[in-house]
């Protein structure tokens, strides 16, 4: 492994096997050293799950030319922990995780397993963006994907972003031509609404289907909702010190006192 | 099911044969209506992963006294979005998730299955709290934290909480009598230093088991790990807008005009 070159660390959620994380490797060619650890089978929808209570597997594979990887029976998150404590000789200067079959965009970041990777390698300080493309399709285009995550990781390895850095990059499905670049963006207040649906097995028992319909009723003309609508790829910067500041103010004077 | 009084719903992720959400509901009698739906298994550190590509099961216990109560193939955010919508009559007023064996407290957030289910419950307009033990065992002492627990959902209830919000309710392990109270805190800026301990199995196959140890270096007095060493239950308010805002003004010139 050449160590001087910038080290790339490339991981997803949709398993190693995955068009979108094939697309992500290609684009990162020429940029550095790609080490790529990655689950063996999907895990969509895996939040930042870790395993715990069950053992870990590690196997390498040669699924791309030249290019070290694994896969591992854990989740993404468990992936980066796994690449940067027994994998990888130092601390990748940047990780990337993608290409998702499906956007992340809004509230979706709370539940995406790319976005968890990404966010796991930005608590370890190691400057970070998950990608996404609304396509959730095999046969998805990544064609404006690969150049959106190489632009991406260019200017992060360039610019040697700040640790804790960690960028939700999501992509329209649309064609080069009528792209229309790229927008820093807010995380639109958006949601979903669930339904399941109730269906018999053959032994009789009930069991349960989650389908659901994204419902964004943010009118704002920063969000990644809005940018993604009008044919531009979103950037939002995240962040995972989740207290809520302005509750904090609210709540101290009055809380703090409550008696048992 | 008596919906003029005030609706509650209690989850967890220790699974619903735990002691801590035994000694959650207990804590919640007389406030309400009380429903439970917790997963049937132990769900630690699932974060806020979803059930998507396998159906999920639900199935009626009577393990409560006198308490509706439902077990759930599911995660912990899928065992709420099942109680809202297949089972409750109505919104709950509020949603109480726990009592964790083991703190949520800092970075724990972000791995929190407890904390996963309360959040869950904030995006779909339920004020929420989960809360936490500083001690992992079977054994544990509770009661403290059902007092907490109590006075924490009382004023929920009494004050009717904006929806949204969503608290991060820590509780030392520590005898009531040098119990020092609670304050409203922010999420201290701490991680995991993980290690993986190589095993090989019988077959001669390499596993891994992940061991890790907490690492604050937050000199912060605000923070809920300095109000936990100090005897204090902590609460933190928790948003799930994720997006940096400050990271966002930085780069919302230069980024935003990337050329692929």
């Amino acid at each position: 492994m050449d160590t001087d070159k910038p080290l790339i660390l490339v991981t997803n959620d949709d398993g190693i096997t995955a068009p979108g994380i094939a697309n992500l490797i290609e684009a990162m060619k020429g940029l550095g050293t790609i080490v790529v650890v990655a689950p063996d089978s999907p895990q969509s929808g895996m939040g930042h799950a870790i395993t715990i209570g069950r053992p870990l597997r590690l196997h390498q594979v040669h699924l791309f030319d030249g290019i070290e990887a694994y896969q591992c029976s854990g989740t993404p998150v468990d992936c980066v922990k796994l690449a940067t404590n027994r994998i990888l000789p130092r601390k990748p200067d940047i990780c990337v995780s993608g290409i998702n079959h499906g956007a992340n965009a809004s509230i979706n970041v709370i539940y995406s397993g790319t976005m968890s990777a990404a966010m796991e390698a930005a608590i370890e300080g190691i400057p970070s963006a998950g990608f996404s493309l609304m396509d959730f399709s095999f046969e998805a285009d990544f064609s404006v994907c690969r150049k959106v995550a190489r632009a991406v990781a260019g200017k992060m390895l360039s610019e040697r972003q700040a640790p804790g850095t960690l960028l939700n990059v999501n992509i329209p499905r649309v064609r080069e031509a009528d792209f229309r670049g790229m927008k820093v963006c807010r995380q639109a207040d958006a949601k979903w609404g669930e339904s399941f649906e109730h269906r018999v097995d053959p032994y009789g028992k009930d069991y349960y289907w989650m389908v659901g319909n994204f419902i964004c009723n943010d009118p704002g003309e920063d969000t990644d909702i809005h940018a993604l609508e009008r044919n531009y790829a979103s950037i939002v910067p995240v962040q995972f010190d989740l207290t809520d500041n302005t509750a904090k103010q609210r709540l101290e004077k009055e809380w703090s006192s409550l008696q048992l």
